[in-house]
């Protein structure tokens, strides 16, 4: 595929997206902190071609999220284990899940994440590790940080923050907070 | 581009992917929660062709993150919001940006998140929001959901869940709380 960098982007979000931003890294990544390690063992989850896994499981080797372990010498053969950067991906799959299960599963959620001791259903949210307080506009803004080249900072002078939009402008306050209408409910 | 559809895997990361997966779609969406409406305005932030960009907001119109309202009528000229689903999409982003300036930011991060009042850089991390622990194994485990398949129930009992692996696999406790070695300090 024939698409533009986002490598020289300062923003984070872009700098993650090269990485395991291409269609199916993601769910390359869900699989393999799973558990799954061999080719075979993607292939039969994903149903994906096996020249398109090959190209994925390499660029995600290559962007450090993935590690090669060979188990067999003769056939060649690799297996694929998460480095720790690999399983400090882990939250934004969280953060889909979650998103997912809000708006995509009407017939209500198919994976969940539970208390591993009791099985309650838990409901993840974001919050800022010092504090315990979710992270939300406007209590939490997004700001330039110490690397922040001109343009960065140009940015967010220039752009009203949504927490102090003109009146009338729909509003993002407890967008961490509150469920879309038909968020499925808790089990307890 | 022509690639498989993740629309009828019952996974709910699929079916987030599924509509905000493409190249381009999560920073467009990034650039909507931040305040851009305007195409020439997403179309200067992220130097992406026109006709990429007039398919990746269509896209996102139809899958309910976005939607179109007409600021103009002659030339008909439309800007594009975030809905609730949107909004609801923030916390993808943020653990986007949490993964990125951890790896990838050896310069330092360019954009951070920061308490709107006093300017001190938040840490975000996920956790429980009815017991405000953070989720992590083996605490948490992912587990079928009540809409469940069979294939996803198998999937579940079959594999070893990443906390009760054979002795000698690497561990995945902590993995939401433990930085990288390279993570960036918080400022205070």
């Amino acid at each position: 595929m024939q698409h533009k960098s986002f490598r020289n982007m300062p923003c984070p979000i872009a700098r993650s997206l090269e990485r395991v931003g291409e269609w199916w890294s993601m769910l390359i990544m869900r699989d393999a902190l799973f558990g799954l390690r061999r080719f075979d063992e993607f292939q039969n989850s994903l149903g994906i071609a096996p020249n398109m896994l090959a190209r994925r499981l390499n660029a995600l080797v290559e962007a450090g999220l993935l590690e090669r372990h060979r188990y067999s010498a003769h056939p060649p053969r690799d297996e694929y284990r998460p480095t720790q950067r690999g399983r400090d991906f882990r939250p934004v799959l969280i953060a889909l899940l979650a998103f997912g299960n809000r708006h995509f599963a009407p017939e209500g959620a198919s994976v969940t994440i539970v208390d591993a001791q009791t099985g309650v259903e838990a409901e993840p949210i974001i919050v800022d590790r010092a504090t315990g307080r979710p992270i939300r506009e406007p209590e939490f803004a997004w700001a330039p940080g110490p690397a922040a080249g001109q343009r960065t900072r140009q940015r967010y002078v220039r752009r009203p923050q949504p927490g102090t939009r003109p009146a009338g402008a729909e509003t993002d306050q407890h967008i961490f907070e509150r469920g879309a209408p038909n968020a499925p409910r808790r089990k307890a």
